[in-house]
Parts: structure tokens; sequence; C-alpha cells
């Protein structure tokens, strides 16, 4: 049996890590393995949807019919309730490698990522639609797993699965999901209403997730030994914060339900999900304005900073231009300062200007940047 | 330049078919090729979705940010309406094979399947999301030929296009859309409606995309040459018709319309894409019933059933399990008869029966055989 390094992320086991990969997939298909053809497409699907109960009373008939169906005018105010719309696709070898991703993760995460765009419209997530493409490595259990994993974060977040696909591949894993939920008309914040004077807010940290994919990077090549010498175990020790920020998102629901709670309705906001760069640039563009954000005001996580010292990298790049944080960003009006301070885990890292001053970072000794959108790009 | 067989199918036109497959991309590629690398994510999603203007008044934020939103309340009699949700993924190399199929077709297709579970419901299609993974080989004139197409069946069932993502993709192309539509409470149909007696129909004709698929197999085999004798332009001719069911379904809002004015509800219905016998049998199980139905009472084609003999096929098994039809199957109650029979291209195929009997389809010299949901396995 090959040596498993077990690490342990918020109740999530992360069995993935062991010297040898092709062993562990071996002894994970000599514990059990169901191969997905003796089940068939509609045996699949049945089998994964076997026991989903619905939350949302807006859930009128889940899957197993042509499509779902939902009841919105029960909510109260259902005259001023709006459905919002969101969908993500996610697929191997571009938005994750199976070599460091467990499978119940992934799935985590690919439901988190699109609760957290419509947290980003202020908005309730309420039913997920998952297709699944599979190909012939994945047993059944494997894709259980991975299921487990969306059900874990649609329990968390009270969000029903309402239906799906589920397919052959002819090649690694596709996971597409949508994501329904609703706002009351007047509560929903659009990119557009940032202006002049607004004060620009993020939630937790930035570049945190960016710093442990660069970690899980690292141990990976280290395991296989291409660093010189042959590594047994990863070296995650104390560092399981950034795994975890990488691997196991969450989406700031508690974010704005506090604003909301101190009576402030931001004039924009946007998940941060390319980059905070890219994120601000689409607000500015779209609200026709500028910013100034402050390098000295951006809030970094301790250990992502002393990794990025360790690996020789810039951390105000990482979180500038790193992606996957799922924090909000969002602007607010100036007089709305007082109430903002209270509320924990929100930070000012700047204000909106004149479109003709562009988007810049003004640097601890007062120098100052155009921001650049580099962002991820999936297609260089 | 290659030898091209050109053939228009209802205004679409299939250049794909030369002898020399390599030869069209070429050829295709020196007309214009602009790499998608050099667009990236956000040009290539601003470029496809630039000029998306909405038909449907709830749409009411299209693409452009975290999520789209929509306001079914201007909707008449709003507070009976219900919210529709249905998805399906299409994946290269299992669901289509771009060697015959135009990408213009492929995302007109992809679009329709999904307005037909919609129409399946009883309901009215309003918004989709379109999510396409894209492999390097794809140019960004590639991906506006697969876009036209959803945009054409967009039109054509005024739907609105309000979002979607956009990736890189390692291996061939991903295509994800989510359809919402809406629907009155009270003219909803489900799958688990029918009862003892009532009628079991079908629009249109059964098989003859399959038969479609066979021949676009037969002759992308003959053009190689694997057949003894290299053919050098595929033998179409008088058989359009069974590539345009394969190639461009439609969906048959103009059934469901035409059920509303005659005065019909029918008690339970679905689309026929993974074949009648598979789809039968999910309404037989989910309404506790049996079903008869007449291999002799089956609307087949002629051109279909012509070149099934041609290929040694049995065209009563190619009906029940060709799947990809996109017909409605429904059941409605027996005193409907009259109202039925004035309806163009709805035929009466057999009853419902107790559960205990089972799903017979009855031979024309009357033996009885039990359905078999072959259907359209993908794992096979």
């Amino acid at each position: 049996m090959p040596n498993f390094s077990t690490i342990y992320i918020k109740g999530l086991c992360i069995l993935h890590f062991c010297s040898n990969f092709a062993a562990y997939y071996v002894f994970m298909n000599i514990m059990k393995r169901t191969e997905i053809s003796t089940m068939g497409e509609f045996g699949l699907i049945e089998h994964l949807t076997r026991d989903l109960s619905s939350i949302q009373p807006s859930t009128q008939k889940s899957a197993g019919d042509d499509a779902a169906v939902m009841n919105y005018n029960l909510l109260p105010s259902a005259e001023k309730q709006r459905v919002l719309m969101t969908t993500d696709l996610l697929l191997e070898g571009v938005h994750f490698n199976l070599e460091y991703v467990p499978l119940k993760h992934l799935g985590y995460k690919a439901a988190v990522v699109n609760f957290s765009d419509i947290y980003a419209m202020n908005g309730t997530p309420t039913q997920i639609t998952v297709s699944l493409g599979i190909s012939a490595r994945f047993s059944v259990e494997d894709i259980e797993e991975l299921y487990a994993g969306i059900r874990l974060a649609c329990e968390r977040y009270k969000v029903d699965i309402v239906g799906g696909d589920t397919s052959a591949s002819m090649t690694g894993l596709a996971i597409s999901i949508t994501c329904i939920g609703t706002a009351k008309d007047e509560d929903i914040v659009y990119r557009n209403g940032a202006k002049l004077n607004d004060l620009i807010c993020v939630s937790g940290n930035l570049g945190t997730a960016y710093m442990g994919l660069q970690l899980l990077e690292r141990e990976r090549i280290a395991l296989k030994g291409n660093y010189g010498v042959k590594q047994e175990i990863p070296a995650f020790e104390g560092r399981e914060y950034l795994l975890e920020r990488q691997l196991k998102p969450e989406a700031r629901r508690d974010i704005t339900e506090a604003l909301r709670k101190a009576g402030i309705k931001p004039t924009a906001m946007m998940d941060v999900s390319d980059g905070l760069s890219s994120e601000l640039m689409h607000i500015c563009k779209q609200s026709a304005t500028g910013c100034d954000i402050y390098e000295d005001k951006l809030p970094i996580d301790f250990k992502a900073a002393q990794l990025a010292e360790e690996m020789n990298l810039n951390i105000v790049t990482c979180a500038l231009n790193g992606g996957e944080d799922y924090e909000l960003l969002f602007t607010c009006d100036i007089h709305d300062y007082e109430k903002l301070i209270p509320i924990d885990d929100i930070y000012i890292i700047g204000h909106i200007t004149e479109q003709s001053q562009g988007c810049r970072l003004i640097g601890r000794n007062g120098e100052v940047l155009n921001l650049q959108a580099q962002g991820w790009q999936a297609f260089k």
C-alpha cells in the first residue's frame, strides 16, 4: 500500500497526496470500483439523485422530469422578486488537476463558485442543475465522491439540486453547474453603479487561493523527485489554510448578510474569481469611472506572504491577479463609512475616481501604477 | 481547392462534405482564421455577445454581470407562473462528430434540444445560458459559426441568451446549455399523470433522425474509400430530409399550441430524445401503469424505411430505439379522441394499461413483445 499523507481541511479529508499517484488509484480501485457502464446513464442519475430532498420551498418539482419546476410566488413580496441565473463550466486539465484536487473538494468548489456569483448580485442561491461528462477512468465511487461534495455545499448554503445531465466523455471530467437564485429588485447590486468618491471594499484576503495553488504545484513536483531529492510526503504543515482557500473556497454569504443588517447597499459588487485588478476594471468600465487603490491597504494573509517570499513571488502581484479567492469586491457610498467600520473582515482598499484618471494602484512609497487585467486567461 | 458537396438544409448550408476532410479545414482556415488566444476569454465573450438583444420582456439584465436577472412578474397571471429549468451537455466524440456535423447546425441543435424539454412540460422557453469549452484547433470564426446556430434557434423560438461561460478545453468541444422557461401551474404536464385507458400519442415520425445518422456515417466511410471504391461525393440526393432530422431537429412548439387550441391537456408528456421505448417506460414507471402500443400504428417516414431496407436494418427497431427525433410523446384522456383527430401530425399509437401488464408492443400479426429500454446508452 502506498504511503499516504492524510490531511483534513475543515472536515474534508485529503487523501490524494501520496508519493506514488498511480499506486493511489490502484489502491482506491482495489477498495471498490464499480464501472459506470454497469449502471448506464439513467441508472447513474437515479443513483446519484436517489435521496435528494428539497430545502427550498420554491422547489416544486425536482429531478426526474424533462425540466425542474420552481414556484417563486411563495416568497415574501413575490411581486418584487427577480430570478438570477449564472453558470460555470469546469474542465479537467484547464480548471483543475486531479493529481491533487480531491473529487469531493472539486464538487464542493464547483457548486460554491456559482453561489458566489449569486451573492455578488446581492441575491440568494436557491437551485442548481449539475451536468457531468465522465470518462471511463472514473468509477461510480469516484462520481459519488464528487457528488458528495456538491451535496455538502448545497446543504451548507441551502440550495436544491433540481436536475442535470450525465454523459460519457472521451477525455477527462467536465462539470457544468447552473445556479438560479432570487433577490428583490431593489436589493440587486449590479457592476455598473459605482460613482465618484465611493469607497472600494473587499472581504477576507487576496492572493491566498493562488498561493495555495503554488504550494500544491510545488509539492506535486517535489513528490515526483523533480527537485533532485525524492520527497515522501508533501510539506503542507502549518499551511493548511492556503490549501483550504484553493481547494475549498467559501462564498461570502456572511458579508452580504452583514451589509444588509448594517443598512448598507453596495453601489456595485462582484466576486473576485479572476483577480482583483481584472474585477475592479470591470466595475470601473461598466460604471464609467476610474479608481485608486492602495498597496498598503490590500488585505494579505501572513502565511501567504511568507510562502510568496519563500518562492520568490511578489505577494502584491499575487493579490492583484491571483484570482479564485471568491471574496466580494464592492463599492459603497462614502456616507456609509461609519456603518462599515464595525463589520468584521471587510477592508477599505481605495475609492472611485473620475474615468479619465484610469484604474490606479498607489504604492507604499506613493508611486502610481496603472492596473492591468492580467486575470486568468484560459486561452493563453 | 477540394471538391465540395454543398447541401442546403432549410437555409443552413452544409459545406462539410468533401472527399478530403483535412483539405476542407485547410481551405476554411486559409479563408480566415483568427486564433482565440488573440482575444482572450473576455474578448471572446464580448465578441460573441456584442449585439445580443432581448426578445423576452422577462429579461431584465442579460450577459455582462455576475448573473442574469429575470422578472417573471410581468407575465399575465403572474401568481400562477412557474419557472422551468433544464440542461444538456454535449461533448465532442460522444454526442457529435464534427466530420459531418457543421458547427452552425450543432449550435442550432444544442439550443433546440433544450427548448424541446421545456415544451415537453407544456411550457415556453424564455432564456438560456451557453457554456463552451473550446480546444485550440477551433478559431474565432468556428465559434462564431456555432454561436450563429444558437442565435438562429433563439430567434426562431423567441428565446434570449442571457449569459454563459467560455473556456479553453484540452480536448475537443464541450457545449453546455441551460434553459429556463415558464408555464402556468395548471398547464404543466409531468410524466407521472398517465392513467388507465389514456390514449398514447406521438407527433411527427420516429426513427428518422437515427436513419439520418446512419446515412451520414455510411457516407463518411464511403468518402474515405473504405468500401473498396473511393467515392467522390456523398450519396445524399433525395434524402435531405433524413439529414435534416439528424442535423437540424425542431422542437414541437406547434404541437403544444395545437393541443392548447383544441382544449386538450395531455395527462403525461415527454420528448423523444432517447427513443420511444425508453421514454414510454419512463412515463409508465412514473405513472404506475403499463402500455400497449401497436407496430402498425408507429409513424414511420417512407424514405427512412427505404434506407433501412437498403442498409438491412429493421425500421421498427429504429423507430422504437433510435432517439433524437425530438417529437412529443404524450398521453391524453380517451374522451379527447374527437378533439385530437383534426390535429395535423399527431398519431395515436396505443393506450395505457394496468401496471401488471407491463409495457408491450403488439406486432402486425398480433404477436406480443415486451418493450425494452435500449435507448441511448452513452456509457456502453
